[in-house]
């Protein structure tokens, strides 16, 4: 895929007359009106993506990007690079959080190396190197073009074949020490916004940590976009740089997985920082996809929210979830089922024989 | 049970010893610090009421609460007191929002009729009625001092047999046409905050319905508690009169739940509005017991976020819910599995020999 490739691509939106079928569905079951809130949306949501009123969701995938980068030499986490590796073996164990966590729960999970910092395969990880991290973005773009794109083409391949595959839903997740710092930078580099107003602790910095990691970003985003107060990326092209730039591997292979939601027509679930803010490069890559995303989580890094306000959604659980492996993503996955069985199942009103209850709001 | 036997109940505290341990065990697990955000609050909180540092959670039941409000003859909801009995109705089939929602969710269901306006026993349904329905609140007291005694007693009972069936946690929920406005009255009775700042749409109100609502509320609580503003409930004794007054059967039997709850030592999920203000009504009346509840989700009523701020607990879950029955509170159960499967089963540092993260700020 070349780049001029990747900028023609564009994202059709969702299929609105399923969407408003839903919407009907739901006000015909009796229940009060909008009773089960943002979950009604989600389904709604989910509908029209799917183009199917009452879709079957039993099918679920994990994909978990993983890749190291290169400021991580800048001192801006407790740990060094090698503990990407030794949670992306613990992953092809099966025995990483989010494996755990959803040990008894029905998503196949796929974690991916794009990035990670070693030299041979990881048991159990599917090998799409790209390069053995990133270089060190306060110091040269963290990518080259070339490597940039094939980040994204990964992404977009993992995505592609879920859909394939049958998979109806998109769980997106991540491993890869320092993330934080990039994902923070890239989301000021996308936005123009401030590092002081969404930078936060990552896996937990001490209050010297988290000076110094502000530090790295700010002079990160100087030394790229210059001196002056930027407001944002405007274009495609901008926001690809922007990703090549101050992003990483795991960060550009998630924007391919929410640019590939779109054409493949399948919701992509967004996890914490790291996937919010590549959710957010890929709407700015490819306008509309963000029609394909759903929020799961607030999480405890500020730039999360600020990511998915911009894109215009709202996540249903509020827990200050820091812990990536898409596992935040994960965790809506049993509240959609429930909201599913509902919206499938559900007693109407007519069945009843009661009146439906009027809607003076909407 | 007499009143002055209610109003001795003393609520011990949880094993402190037993939260201490289980920081350290989440601290040990390969993870960012504090990763699962509130979660780790909430398994910590059940270990400590279990007394049990690696609790079994397996069991889970719901509980909910079915009667019906003379109030709804005020016109302060869109459907009449016969909804009460359909719906419980359709409870005892396993027909209702929750039970289709928890269709493949392991948590045992029992609604209870502890003042359904209706002369027989519904098929399925638990049958503790203490009165067919409250007084209308607006004109009188809503039930009499031994009827809220014999509800809170049905409550008590209800939790106490699920502790000894070895039930591990307790849900929540209630069924009631109007049961948000006595819901609203006893909230603004219990603290003496203003019904406009807490009153919320119910099941969905129109403009004029909710209108009227609220001046039923004001008006309520003027001819109770008298036309000055007040200051809400000081003593247990008060707390109850004020239950009494304006609450009704599902809060007087809620209450009981939660008063439970902490001679148990039994964990108590809260719902939504109703639970809350009934969670809030037994931590008035058994000061101590709030340390055995736990909060769902934030809700659509803006009632249920006051009640749980003034116990001091923050919901996970934050999607403008407003369907009742316990379904916010069953809608935890997954997300609590999944949290207690990493604290169980979690990877620690030292398995993977690596020097754990450092606690930096608590």
């Amino acid at each position: 895929m070349t780049l001029d490739t990747l900028l023609s691509i564009t994202a059709e939106a969702p299929d609105e007359a399923v969407r408003a079928k839903a919407r009907r569905r739901w006000d015909a079951i009796a229940k009060p009106v909008d009773g089960l809130g943002r979950f009604e949306e989600v389904v709604c949501r989910v509908a029209s993506i799917l183009q199917d009123p009452v879709p079957d969701l039993s099918r679920k995938a994990l994909i978990i990007m993983c890749a190291d980068n290169g400021v991580t030499q800048e001192g801006v986490s407790q740990t060094g690079q090698s503990v990407t590796r030794k949670v992306a073996s613990a992953m092809g164990q099966g025995k990483s959080s989010v494996e755990i966590m959803a040990k008894h729960y029905p998503v196949d999970i796929f974690p991916v190396d794009v990035g990670i910092n070693c030299d041979t395969a990881i048991e159990g990880v599917i090998d799409q190197k790209v390069a053995k991290g990133t270089a060190d973005l306060l110091k040269q773009p963290a990518m080259s073009v070339q490597e940039c794109l094939k980040g994204i083409q990964a992404g977009m391949d993992a995505a592609r074949k879920c859909a394939e595959q049958g998979y109806r839903i998109i769980a997106t997740g991540e491993m890869g020490i320092g993330n934080t710092t990039s994902s923070t930078a890239l989301l000021c580099a996308l936005t123009g916004i401030a590092p002081q107003t969404v930078a936060g602790r990552g896996a937990g910095l001490s209050d010297r940590g988290m000076q110094r990691k502000l530090h790295v970003i700010q002079e990160a985003l100087s030394y790229h976009f210059g001196q002056q107060e930027h407001a944002g990326t405007q274009t495609g092209r901008e926001a690809f740089e922007a990703l090549r730039k101050v992003g990483g591997l795991d960060l550009a292979a998630l924007t391919g997985i929410f640019i590939q939601g779109a054409l493949s027509r399948i919701p992509v679930v967004i996890d914490g920082l790291v996937s919010a803010v590549a959710a957010l490069s890929a709407e700015q890559i490819v306008k509309g996809c963000r029609a394909y995303m759903i929020a799961s989580h607030r999480g405890k890094e500020p730039g999360t929210q600020e990511a998915l306000r911009r894109l215009g959604l709202a996540p249903v659980i509020d827990a200050d979830l820091a812990l990536g492996e898409g596992s935040g993503a994960v965790m809506l996955l049993p509240l959609l089922d429930m909201a599913m069985l509902l919206y499938r199942e559900g007693t109407t009103f007519s069945e009843i024989r009661m009146k439906q209850y009027e809607r003076f709001h909407t």
